[in-house]
């Protein structure tokens, strides 16, 4: 198959089968071993490895050439597939070994930074810096070619559902809600820049007036913000939308969509995925998207720890916590530990109680002082605890207790080994609030964004209860990882107005940056929605990774760089000059 | 398959087969005819027409409703499949129309600017402003599924080749060589710029030294360039590129592909394509992308014309002509616009010279008083014309010459008719210089790009006959329009820092813009080549337009402006201060 002028076969594809064949192979140089009479290099690419042997005996010329052959050299080799005596059954072409008759190096190499092997990587920056070799390393080659199998599968459900794929714009408008743009100066209209898209948003929902039905498109998008360990400027989106659909529908087809990935790629089948609502997901789990492979679901005990004279609960307005399994046994260093964790500024909690279920049937609590057997007994009765359970209880103000008894849930779910990166336990999170207030600002902010639909029951309350309307929009959660989200939208240009006024645009600033939109309704926009997935975290999330970067094949560093290429960079005075702008003074 | 809570089918599903059946459509009012006692409408959507006849006798409020709607409004009907009287053979749905029980205004439609109909589109403007609207057209919206099918033949070719997508960063660095960058100023790294990619082209090389063998990628690149029509400042790439493999390899895999597309797109079988020099090319066609659907190929007549005592012959570097078949009987009018044809200054010619061979035999030219008929036989024989043949000879400067000639052949080629559309010509076109003499920079030009080896044979030459090295490049030519180009890539530093040298970088320059490139093929760069196919172009030449713009779905007009979404535009105090930028004064 992949026969070429330079080669007849590869590297992974030598058999038994092929034994007394005549064949030519190129590859890199793995690892070479001189065992004096006979020299043994491994050639790799990026198919598999095969051994070449050279013979002083049989070939003195060429195994004085073999013998000083280095590391990442390039050769081409003709030679004959003979049975090795010592197979090796872990490899592919473990049976076989070539016979070299002839050899060409068709390119030497410097001694590598760091050895390409799958363990060794000589650390993130050195990686980077020389990506290309690093991408040499099997480990890393899997991750992207897992990528493009995913992107494979994703378009094969996609076509097989009648979806056409749109390329959208990546020089468009630059609009102030949401994060930060990218911005790209026009020399030909001078003075005015282009954004890159945060998202193809407004394109996918005029496709929608458009009557294309089905959209989707695997896509570029880029956000100016401060980068995070798992946040890159430049990440890939599975952008979807549909027209005459409600909630219901794009949940079935993209449930479809998830269930043919999985089955695909990772031969998982995934049963029909459970649904809870945002106000669920908070009460439950403190978090709009749980990791729901392990239980630890919230159990508040506001009601019957108050007025008992500990002060802590009495004060608070949420007392609440969760029953672990199986860690009665947690030793005072652990629970201290524990109680660090949740102190720490980003967990945020104050302190932590705890109430042992010891295996005798006994229970034990860091306020014993407060409550007697029967109140600890009332505990108990709320988790439904076991001997051998611990229960780990935090009070305070609702919001910031639920956030940290979400991250002691979380941390807890590692240390009983319950969150398995091969077990997977995908969720929809529903019914999200339409709106939540930004303190800074002083506004409400849109909690999906500004295009996303209210319940049609929630509509009358606009204006009213405002924080209490509920979006007709939905995510989808994988272990505790948000990996798509989306909405019903809008169709409807005097809701669209009146949605962008709760959020603070005027008139003028609506119609100047979505003015294309709200025209475009007025002439027969359809019902529509649609869903986006982050398809780095995706495919990270099926590789069984946290870092999407180990996903990406020329990632950015934190700051935004790219340390291989050296981007950005400054450029020339007259490439400033003929766009019109100029560096401000520092 | 389209079942949703809004519809059971769609509007292009339902045939005889479905007579009885009770269903519900959603989709647009292309056209409705009021007859008094009944109403019909043609309601539309992506799958087709369906007919919705509305009754005064059996449901007169439904029908009075029905008397009210206006075209582009969004309808949900529930009703029952019914024969037609008067069946429509040119519908797919002509067998049947709805008998209409419930109708619900999912939205209403201003008067749209213009009619939604195949054959009305109210102007390249309008068009523009209002592409959703014009998106809703057949034809156009044809033109983006067609796109939309090839990109998927093109990736189920290059799956079935074994090649790797891989996703290369849209945020690069900028490289002053080759056409103008878009920019984009990095807040995080204030004063730096990225740029975006103009090709993936060095990317693609690393992933050849990263060992990835064979990589493809459907990918947006951009050029700030001053517009035509067939130019867009974004555009779409299918962009290849092999390792271990030498221009007989690429040439046999792209062939490969070209030939795919036809057969699964279009039905057409394509034989083994036709192969020409870059030299030939020139002196048969005056061209490097001839559209060998016809022949009239290039005569020289420069040794049997000159001394004749007819001084623009006499002093022309080249006397050159075509013979086009049947064209004897053009009149003196016919001729003088062919001339006026020639002198235009996009053309270029000083004049034009004809042969007409009689249908009776005579020979009849423009310049009768300096050549004798015996004269006038040696032109005859050159071309070996036929009675009904007409001659047509230009005369100058070699390039020039053959230049205006290019543009004779290919304009008596529309007017012979023997461009058609439906005609599909491929053609190979090797052996390119490696560099062009830039008289304005008064330097030599990759003719390529700098990433190209030259011909191993002429390598010897590079200092001593540089404008006469050939590249290993090679274009795809359809029906005279360059569809792809690429080459065999240099991998070996010295000869790239020889080939920099050439092109007048110096060394730090040379370092520092493609210091990453050179020091990756010190690491063991295979050698490796590719190609890169213009997509937009691609598709526009399947779909029959010589306009790009049809083929994209939101298009930028000649000022690289989106009049739709009103972009570039100016962006706030706020964003520049953040980048770091101003504004020049004008």
């Amino acid at each position: 198959m992949h026969s070429t002028y330079l080669r007849t076969t590869t590297c992974g594809d030598l058999t038994a089968a092929n034994i007394n064949q005549t064949i030519s192979l190129s590859g890199w140089v793995a690892r070479s071993r001189d065992l004096g009479g006979m020299t043994f290099i491994d050639l790799r690419d990026r198919y598999g490895i095969t051994q070449l042997v050279f013979n002083m005996e049989t070939n003195a010329p060429l195994c004085e050439i073999a013998r000083t052959i280095g590391r990442e050299f390039v050769l081409n080799i003709k030679g004959i597939v003979t049975e090795r005596s010592n197979k090796n059954p872990n490899m592919a072409t473990g049976d076989i070994e070539i016979v070299v008759s002839e050899l060409n190096i068709l390119n030497t190499s410097k001694l590598p930074p760091f050895t390409i092997e799958d363990t060794t990587d000589g650390g993130e920056e050195m990686r980077m810096k020389y990506r290309y070799l690093d991408l040499r390393r099997e480990p890393v080659r899997k991750n992207l070619q897992l990528r493009h199998k995913m992107a494979r599968e994703v378009r094969n459900f996609m076509d097989s559902m009648d979806f056409i794929e749109v390329e959208t714009p990546v020089l468009i408008k630059s609009t102030p809600e949401g994060a930060r743009d990218f911005v790209v100066p026009s020399r030909m209209n001078q003075g005015e820049f282009y954004a890159l898209p945060q998202s193809p948003q407004t394109f996918k929902q005029l496709l929608m007036v458009a009557g294309f039905d089905r959209y989707y498109q695997i896509v570029k998008c880029f956000r100016d913000e401060d980068l995070r360990a798992d946040r890159q400027p430049e990440f890939t989106q599975i952008d979807c939308e549909m027209a005459f659909v409600e909630q219901e529908d794009v949940l079935v087809v993209f449930e479809g969509l998830v269930q043919h990935l999985f089955l695909a790629v990772k031969g998982i089948t995934i049963e029909k995925m459970p649904r809870m609502t945002y106000h669920h997901a908070m009460t439950l789990y403190g978090n709009d998207k749980p990791d729901i492979r392990f239980g630890m679901q919230f159990v508040e005990l506001t009601a019957i720890t108050q007025g008992k004279g500990f002060k802590v609960f009495d004060e608070a307005e949420l007392v609440v916590g969760i029953c672990v399994s199986g860690a009665a046994d947690y030793t005072r260093k652990q629970l201290d530990e524990l109680t660090d964790f949740v102190k720490r500024p980003q967990v945020g909690a104050t302190g932590m109680i705890y109430l042992r279920h010891n295996t005798d049937g006994t229970l034990k609590s860091s306020v014993d002082k407060f409550f007697n057997e029967d109140e600890l007994n009332k505990w108990s009765a709320a988790f439904d605890s076991k001997p051998g359970d611990l229960i780990l209880v935090l009070a305070g103000t609702a919001a910031k207790t639920r956030k940290a008894l979400s991250e002691l849930r979380l941390e807890m779910g590692n240390r009983m080994n319950l969150r398995d990166k091969n077990t997977f336990a995908p969720l929809w999170v529903l019914d999200f609030p339409s709106f939540e207030w930004n303190e800074d600002s002083k506004r409400w902010h849109a909690m999906h964004h500004p295009f996303t639909s209210p319940k049609p029951e929630d509509i009358p309350q606009l204006d009213t209860e405002t924080g209490n309307v509920r979006a007709n929009a939905y995510d989808l959660v994988i272990n505790g990882v948000e990996i798509g989200g989306g909405s019903i939208r809008i169709h409807n240009k005097e809701l669209q107005a009146k949605i962008f006024k709760i959020l603070g645009f005027s008139e003028e600033d609506a119609q100047a940056q979505f003015g294309f939109l709200m025209n475009a309704f007025e002439y027969g926009a359809p019902p529509h929605g649609g869903i986006a997935f982050g398809f780095d975290r995706l495919v990270s999330l099926f590789g069984g990774s946290d870092s999407i970067r180990d996903y990406i094949a020329f990632p950015k560093n934190n700051s935004g760089r790219d340390v291989m290429i050296d981007a950005p960079s400054t450029i020339s005075e007259m490439q400033l000059k003929e766009l019109a702008i100029q560096l401000r003074d520092k």
